[in-house]
């Protein structure tokens, strides 16, 4: 159960609409009227609560489970506690997430521009358009209907937002249009100026940086990322990319649709990553490389070259998955065997 | 010296006053009201001063120090100079830290709710309270007794504050329940939404954030630092944990007391770190783990497995210290003996 | 070409005035008077454009490139289109970057303090100094001609500020003395307490952290960056050192002069950096250590020892860079032998 200090709006859901919404069909013999009030893990769910199973390793939580309905692949209906109603899907976590979002759609928000905003007098925004106190939104920039952006948030000049975006508070973004349904947490920064210098030992002369940074639709961004804006060309997200915190987006990289970067990742300029690439955290990509579609990276790799598609690494530098397993076993049986001789 | 522009509390102590605020006997025919007014490093010490020494590299310096009084332990007391008043204690660093203290007592802040704060209506604080220029105060939040919170920083709606906390300026704090004596320097994120999708390559779906974050008291928390809130379960922060700057904790982390978490590592989600653990700079941990009780990490690790209590670990992926070693002394022969042959 | 909504304010330059800028000298029989209005890459420059060429990898742009003149060295002219005015040169960057900035000036800034900006009523500052709304300056702050404080950014009391700088939106600069030409990226924190505590399991006693930062004349300091103060001892950034974003620089650090620090490095407490040093992405410092001048870092290397002069290293733990590759090489090598064995 969600604190209720914090989270309100949870809705009933009969388990027919249950089923609607997740294009499944209930098994006979089930009351469809049903009434779930809430979402809860196997452990904590009671009768009026959906679960799901989607990992082998919570099997016994999932056996013992009270949960009244949950979600689970068909290869565990042997193992279903009797009172559970059954929702068997190739896809659990997927169709949980869909239910989870209905008992908990996005807070309706308080449109309107806060008195305490600073907002340059020539703009005009839609009324569904909320901005927080202490916002400060500068000339020529614009708003797409049904965006909400955070308190103390900075928005330089000329900046395009889309339609029904979130940007938390304490975030500064210049030189930059984003689509819509973008998410921007607290304390990102887009579109500063790259890390470019002519470089010479009696002092390095900065490069202008003369691009912007392009974010496409359904991006979503973590707090306190950073993005610098591309020297010329542009730096890009791609629809659907979801990044996590304290990543650093180097100037004039490109990433593809549907991404995901983890936590404390660093893409250097001018790299390009493709579409579907799942990034681990703390990995390293070096400048002016070309990553394939639907790479993998395993967490805290160095990336050094490009990677061909469809391609999963590992390890600094980074190598395919498998040998990189076998750098690890190598290196503990030397050990093992050289320093037993002695 | 302290610089005067930033510094201007300092008082004066007595021998006597300083024995009595560390525990400690005083050699006999000792000018007990001698008065000393300040604190210095070994060699920019005088007589007026009291210093310590808490490491062999440092005995030289000891050995030519001019400070009036010095912290060190009963070992060293053959290299201590003769007009220097020695403190012998077993831990020289921790007795120096109550005198740093006492010498540089925590500012007086000015309480009051500054005018240009942007304060919810119906909320009453303590007359302690200090909130600063352009601070954000949402609904429901609540404050405890000589609080501070810094400019620009934004409290989201239901946020409970507990007494005696620093809150620095620039950061964002939602979902979350504070304890006492926490300190939490600038620009720190709490709260956001943690980074939990269905994945699905035409596009992933979030997973709704229900949790919390909640942080025990004395903990401090770095600059820039991020912590999610959990996805159902809380994140949590155990008293006396300390974080350094620009680490990340992930959605339903939790953490055990009295841990040290060295600058820009990362937990990722539902991972389990005992107490007392010592995690250096840059490690990387993933999800799902279970750290036990007073281990040590080295700087730059990958931990991928759970770690038994008292266990020192290093590496990518770590294995025990000394393991970890051997290793990089194996590579290095084999460096020398391969290359060589050629 | 720039989006003019983000970069309005480029000017025209006559070959000649090119030349002058440059130092340069200019082919007989050409059109001195011949004008360019803008900068542009190789593949994208028209005959109106300056490009340069730096690099191997682009001759076959350099090639088939329709820019009206190009900075580029004597090797290359033989590949030189007919139609190019070549402008040939031992540093063919550097002198495209002063031409960048010749035709991409900085913007002339709208001095003054605005109303919605909260400035401690004694302060008084030179009329070319620009103040964004919902700045804070705090007490006994001076601040130097010309400088841009942004948005929503937060100086505390006693911070000396010269001229010439640019502070972005929605830092927080306390403790701390700055030179001039320095600039500060959105979202920096300088001057907290640094991470030190006399560490005990009943509980980590804070040690007062009683230094301060300095920060010397044209450094630059990237987005969201983080650099503590000094214990007692200052933290010291030297004269024209570029540092990227999302770095921590721990208490008492000191880095010489021109270096450059890429995004995610961390540098741990009371470590000296010599001049001109350069440091990869992601590096690690650990603390107490002596870093010689011209020394360059591999990036994610972790650097555990001193390292001389001149030295280049990589790897964790940190070799000469030769001996990190033939690291690399040598477990490659035993994978491959070993696996294949069996």
């Amino acid at each position: 159960m969600a604190d209720s200090k914090f989270y309100q709006t949870s809705e009933k859901l009969t388990l027919d609409q249950i089923a609607k919404l997740c294009d499944l069909k209930l098994p006979k013999n089930i009351d469809k009227k049903r009434i779930f009030i809430d979402i809860s893990s196997l452990d904590t769910a009671d009768k009026n609560h959906v679960s799901f199973l989607n990992n082998n390793n919570y099997i016994d939580k999932f056996k013992s489970s009270n949960a009244g309905a949950c979600f689970f692949r068909k290869g565990f209906l042997k193992f279903a506690p009797k009172k559970m109603v059954p929702l068997v899907t190739d896809d659990p976590y997927h169709l949980f997430a869909i239910i989870a979002n209905a008992f908990y759609p996005p807070k309706k928000i308080t449109s309107g521009l806060h008195p305490r905003a600073h907002i340059e007098s020539t703009l005009k925004f839609d009324k569904t358009v909320q901005i927080g106190p202490g916002t400060v939104i500068s000339g020529n920039v614009q708003i797409g209907h049904n965006t909400q952006i955070g308190a103390n948030t900075v928005i330089l000049s000329g900046v395009t937002i889309g339609k029904n975006n979130y940007i938390g508070p304490n975030c500064t973004i210049g030189y930059s249009n984003l689509g819509s349904n973008v998410k921007i947490h607290n304390g990102v920064r887009i579109g500063q100026d790259g890390f470019g210098f002519a470089m010479d030992r009696s002092g390095h002369l900065k490069i202008p940086q003369l691009g912007r940074v392009l974010i496409s639709d359904n991006v979503e961004i973590g707090a306190n990322t950073t993005i610098d804006r591309g020297t010329g060309p542009d730096t890009i997200i791609s629809e659907g990319t979801k990044i996590d915190n304290l990543v650093q987006i180097a100037h004039n990289v490109k990433i593809g649709k549907n991404c995901i970067i983890v936590a404390q990742t660093g893409i250097a300029g001018s790299t390009t990553i493709g579409n579907n690439v799942i990034i681990g955290g703390q990995v390293g990509i070096t400048g002016h490389l070309i990553i394939g579609d639907n790479v993998k990276i395993a967490a805290k790799s160095g990336i050094m070259k490009n990677i061909d598609n469809n391609k999963t690494v590992g390890g600094i530098p980074a190598v395919e998955i498998r040998d990189w397993h076998k750098q690890t076993v190598i290196i503990r049986k030397l050990v093992k065997k050289r320093f037993n001789e002695k």
